[in-house]
């Protein structure tokens, strides 16, 4: 998918919200454990009932990983799902891959090529070689972690270099990487006071947002200095909308949920 | 396994070589190709012509996640041939994973307790919250992303940051965190004048050390400062090891290769 679908998408839908397909068995409806493949009728359910709600769904690849090959069935099978029934929809794993050059070509190839997702989240730690093999795919999308929303997240990503803090010589580094129009960058939402910065050094890039609901962080405020005249943002929620309710109406509660985020997006779009 | 049998191992076996199975199914011996799991066939003759010279095993898990659900049976098979067959081997998951702390925790399951690893390699950028929940689990060793072998590793990895430079501030501050004896570091071969400075800041941990082979680094450099009384080192192989043949005798090659280098770390452990 190239960025103007995207933007399109947003626009129609008046959202930027993607939602977090991290899914835990030990937290699902018990009912669907009843299923032949209970991770991907739950995925099923939630994206019937949010795709139009959404514009982009984010599998976080640990919680399938930890299934085995169960898992890895059941992602092929969300992936497929999406791509074939929602097409317009912006699909990215949530992987935070990254190795040597000729390694990173491999796992673009699994996500991209194998899995077809649109976008990659990517560890920026190894540097340039390990992240332009991801780049160097057309109309695909790499997501580089760069302000994480975790607490962890300060232990080395604000420490101060020469000339200013490690994310932000991430984020200028990376503008100099072959295809740097591929990147995306995740910044948390729980760091809404660093978004003015971050929209200094890349007024026009995507930015994915974790962080909002279960983690605490605030919408307006990362909109105030996050949106740009395309949107420019895709703010994600995942345990807020998929554990809403633990019962057989678990969907249509997640959709509700989903709605008010749409809602508030909406407004925001508007003003 | 514990650190005292990975001594106990290097000591006996006179080696501290870790073969690195990177199964691309473009380089194995096209005869392969007609069995019925060739990733898995190639790796099992390799294993079985060289588990007396080496003390570790290292499959990057980007070659298996690139053929799908194949390729994770075929790691599956893989790891519980080498636990079944050869326990005293040290089992290293090189997946360069890392993500907010209930995240890491799946993938921490997945590789320690599905899969069985001694060890898997972990990046740092997000911090503490994603790394102690590798290091919560006992007699299981994380392997943080240090100072890497790669030319992009000197893109943030050296950056100076106010008190020293930025694989030094990783190196210090992971030491603070719970369970840190169960850390060991990357760092890579082609980086023999670092392991001095590194060794100043943890003189006893392990480290796993890429870029021997084709990747150009000098063992002898790298064992002058990192060799501890305990060893201390893993020192990988991959390529000019497992491809050094490309034919049926491609197994007996690469033991002859292995070979070569477990002389080599004979002699040095004996001076």
């Amino acid at each position: 998918m190239n960025r103007q679908e995207l933007i399109n998408q947003i626009q129609q839908k008046k959202s930027f919200l993607c939602i977090g397909l991290d899914v835990d068995l030990t937290k699902i409806p018990i009912h669907l454990l009843a299923e032949k493949d209970p991770i991907f009728e739950f995925n099923k359910q939630l994206i019937d009932a949010t795709h139009h709600l959404a514009v982009a769904y984010k599998p976080n690849i640990a919680f399938y990983e930890a299934y085995g090959i169960k898992g890895w069935m059941a992602l092929e099978k969300t992936i497929n799902y999406i791509n074939t029934n929602y097409p317009e929809i912006f699909t990215i794993a949530d992987a935070k891959r990254g190795d040597i050059g000729n390694t990173s070509t491999r796992y673009a190839k699994a996500f991209f090529e194998d899995l077809n997702f649109d976008a990659i989240t990517v560890a920026p730690y190894m540097g340039k070689d390990s992240v332009e093999p991801f780049l160097a795919f057309e109309n695909k999308n790499t997501i580089l972690l760069t302000l994480t929303s975790n607490e962890g997240g300060m232990d080395f990503q604000t420490l101060k270099t020469p000339k200013e803090e490690l994310y932000k010589s991430v984020l200028k580094t990376s503008l100099t990487w072959k295809n740097a129009d591929n990147l995306m960058f995740v910044v948390g939402a729980t760091r809404p006071e660093h978004f003015k910065e971050i929209r200094a050094i890349v007024p026009n890039h995507f930015l994915l947002v974790p962080g909002i609901g279960a983690q605490g962080g605030d919408l307006k405020g990362v909109c105030k200095y996050g949106l740009t005249k395309d949107c420019g943002l895709l703010v994600n929620s995942s345990r807020s909308i998929i554990y809403a309710e633990n019962s057989v109406d678990f969907a249509k509660k997640a959709q509700q949920e989903a709605l008010k985020i749409q809602q508030e997006m909406e407004t925001i779009l508007e003003y």
